[in-house]
């Protein structure tokens, strides 16, 4: 097996920085907002742009996949090697809305280098993230004398993303063999900071709906009835209050049945990182740190399952008062979950739990926005991941450290549709502005970060052929 | 002293029904509408009908008394006897709003006389029920052959009881010289029904207001920070969960200190009225009835303090879901007092057990729409009941019985500012629709009240004869 020495990498990725950073220049003046309707022209226009940039790099495969609404991209490289394993990339083409009057410094499709940052709608989420890995390629192939990468490399660049991904569960679903593979990385998320490199090791789960409840078959007068017939805004703050016990655990019984449990390491990993929860505190605009006993707040948002509630509406919200008991109270609920917790099966703990807390007169109703998004985890002794922080080491030169994310996205989709672990290559720093104003990728993070994409193919063929990798939750 | 034989009051009510009923017609006609600024003239212009109509029925002074909002009238009738009791009599000559396209089976304000009933907004609430007196005093005075009433008769009716009495404080405490009396007769309030007369001995207090709760600056992401800040959906929801007990009594520490607990004899009384719970949840448009424990439906809505919920609002409410913690939340609340409990005191109770509660991280304003309505409560061996009762007895034929009203009212401002007790002279039922369309008077029980009327006043001088009354809660 040949390596790439890392100067020949170095050397490779810095004279092509200047035609690498023209083209994600071109792709980052496509205005592809998948949430506007009349931007689907550009939507399809970046999907492909984005075609002939990986023709150009080399792929032998490079197309365009349909879905019911934004199309993705699919490429494929296959690599020379018998027995090869097979990655698949995942990132998105589609961006946030984003417009000059809400603050830009300049206009967010015109994008601008300045004080080593590249700023512009989609620098870092996900164009530029996407895009590290066509230089990452060929640096590969340059530094190791190859006409064909150490594995075989496919990529999926999915056009609704930021849109809620409404199709892809289809897309994977109608698509499965092509995108077979041993492993996923995902390159839509971010590292600790600047001077902190890390790589995230698993998203939470989600389940969101809404419980309906109605009392009194309209508003009636307190003064007459109240005190005497269940009144629903009593009844969904009640409900709402039975959410958390005394140590804000989720007091649904049954609900952390299954929950992995950090490990002693992994908790010693998450207290070493430099966290300055005052700091943390501001960026949350909160005045002060609230969750489950027993865990800190890094652990709270990263590891642990919450209940959160969104929305809570009942009654008269007008100026003043109004001496009513209401008809009705609607509460918008949130869960996080964690690798162990099947939403289906707390959707079923939900639902039952909620029809027994309630009294007799309160009629209800208990829905949910979708089957919910699963969480996902890769362990920490996983050799892929292993691999993975050996590329990132060489790359930055520095030891890479963990963390997780609070968030849930289609990651989850594809280890679930897939079967396989899915790993996550990020190298954007929380000050980028995702979904905000002066959205921006450091240069020198994304220019190490193309360094990491080109060891990363060779890290993980030279560990497959130690050792096939095991499947997903395995 | 002279007591009217009972048949004479019934053949003069029976000489002058004709007369008395199209007087009312003339005066139901007139839209005194305070809640519709544009009928402002209407209000004064029924004031200006009111103090005419005394002035016809005999009272030397009758007078309209200006505020800062609609109109009041007061009128003075001194009793002939020396050391005879003072009366004064309340009820209000503006009306709630109508329009036929509410539903009204005929114009609201021209009034028909149909099976028995008389039909037209204010009819019973409260334009006849303030003109029985009228007939009734006439009754009396012709019945016992006197020229002044056996009692030195004031009344006092308001103009804007119907938009929440705002200037009435303010009237009382003006003119607390020439409002200056031994008892209030309120005659605003109702009978259990037709067949079951009734007295009311007391109506609850009202403290309202409202909570605010303020966690994060603005929305946050409930994926990145849930489960680790504080949410105020959730504290608002603990908070009000946490207003009652497993009991469903309210969990202020204090809140029942002082609280006139009903007798034995009392919870007999409410327990031998003809309650149908299951036709008493249908006007209450409810399916379950729902309280303190230990206590009976009339017992929680008639004599028990309690605290409710209005209006309770925070975060996302529209469609789908939105993974936020939201930056507030409100509660709009109101408690019913009962005797024993000062609106002060629980105000200040509130205050501080809103303080205690709440997490770090959660700011909070607790304000109230005012200082409250006090509650009031005449003893059922108050000498002045007791001659109230004697006197309706004698008009309906039937044994009294006695209940209260749950809601809150000006009858309390006139016990505290006037330092007396308050009785309840109502003949209206609880299908009489008040504030609602199709609003009636049944014409038996209005002149029956008539009669109960001219009977009042010889009942109280008798009693007031033999032993003058105790003050106001003494
Ligand atoms: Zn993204
Ligand atoms: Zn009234």
């Amino acid at each position: 097996m040949r390596t790439a020495p890392d100067n020949a990498v170095r050397s490779f990725v810095a004279e092509h920085t200047a035609d690498f950073l023209g083209e994600l220049e071109e792709w980052l003046r496509i205005p592809s907002v998948s949430a506007d309707p009349e931007r689907a022209p550009e939507v399809r226009h970046s999907a492909e742009w984005l075609v002939a940039a990986l023709r150009r790099t080399g792929f032998p495969v490079a197309e365009v996949w349909e879905t019911e609404g934004g199309p993705a991209v699919f490429a494929e490289w296959p690599s020379g090697e018998p027995d090869a394993p097979t990655v698949l990339v995942y990132g998105h083409h589609d961006v946030q809305p984003a417009a000059r009057e809400d603050g830009w410094a300049t206009d967010p499709f015109e994008p601008v280098r300045q004080d080593g940052r590249l700023r512009g709608r989609g620098a870092a989420d996900d164009k530029g993230q996407v895009f590290l890995h066509t230089l990452g390629l060929r640096a590969h192939l340059a530094a190791s004398g190859r006409t064909a990468p150490a594995v075989n490399v496919k990529l999926l660049v999915e056009g609704e993303e930021e849109s809620g991904s409404p199709h892809f569960g289809a897309l994977i679903r109608a698509h499965a063999d092509r995108l077979a593979c041993d492993t996923v990385i995902v390159s839509d998320t971010g590292m600790w900071s600047e001077d902190t490199p890390t790589v995230c090791t698993g998203m939470r789960g989600l389940l969101d709906g809404q419980i309906d409840l109605r009392g009194p078959d309209q508003d009636i007068h307190s003064g007459s009835f109240g005190g005497a017939v269940p009144n629903p805004a009593v009844e969904a703050a009640r409900l709402v209050a039975a959410l958390h016990d005394e140590d804000r655990r989720v007091a649904i019984p049954g609900f952390y049945d299954g929950v992995v449990e950090l490990g002693p390491r992994e908790r010693e990993l998450f207290a070493e990182l430099p966290f300055d929860e005052a700091a943390w505190l501001r960026g949350a605009k909160s005045h002060a740190a609230l969750g489950e006993a027993g865990h800190t707040t890094l652990e709270r948002i990263w590891a642990r399952p919450t209940a959160e509630v969104n929305g809570l509406h009942s009654g008269y919200g007008g100026p003043g008062g109004k001496t009513i008991v209401p008809a009705d109270a609607h509460i918008k609920f949130s869960f996080r979950l964690v690798a162990g917790q099947d939403p289906a099966r707390i959707r079923q703990l939900v639902t039952d739990w909620v029809a027994a807390k309630l009294p007799d007169g309160i009629r209800h109703e208990v829905g949910f926005w979708g089957e919910g998004t699963r969480p996902c985890l890769t362990p920490l002794d996983h050799p892929a991941l292993r691999a993975q922080v050996r590329a990132m080491g060489r790359a930055f030169g520095q030891e890479i450290r963990y963390t997780r994310e609070g968030g849930s996205g289609p990651a989850a989709d594809l280890q679930d549709l897939l079967g396989v672990p899915v790993l996550f290559l990020g190298i954007s720093v929380p000050s980028d502005g995702w979904h905000s104003v002066d959205e921006k990728v450091d240069l020198d993070l994304l220019l190490t970060g193309v360094q990491a994409a080109a060891y990363l193919w060779e890290e993980l063929a030279a560990d497959w052929a130690r050792e096939p990798w095991p499947a997903a939750g395995a």
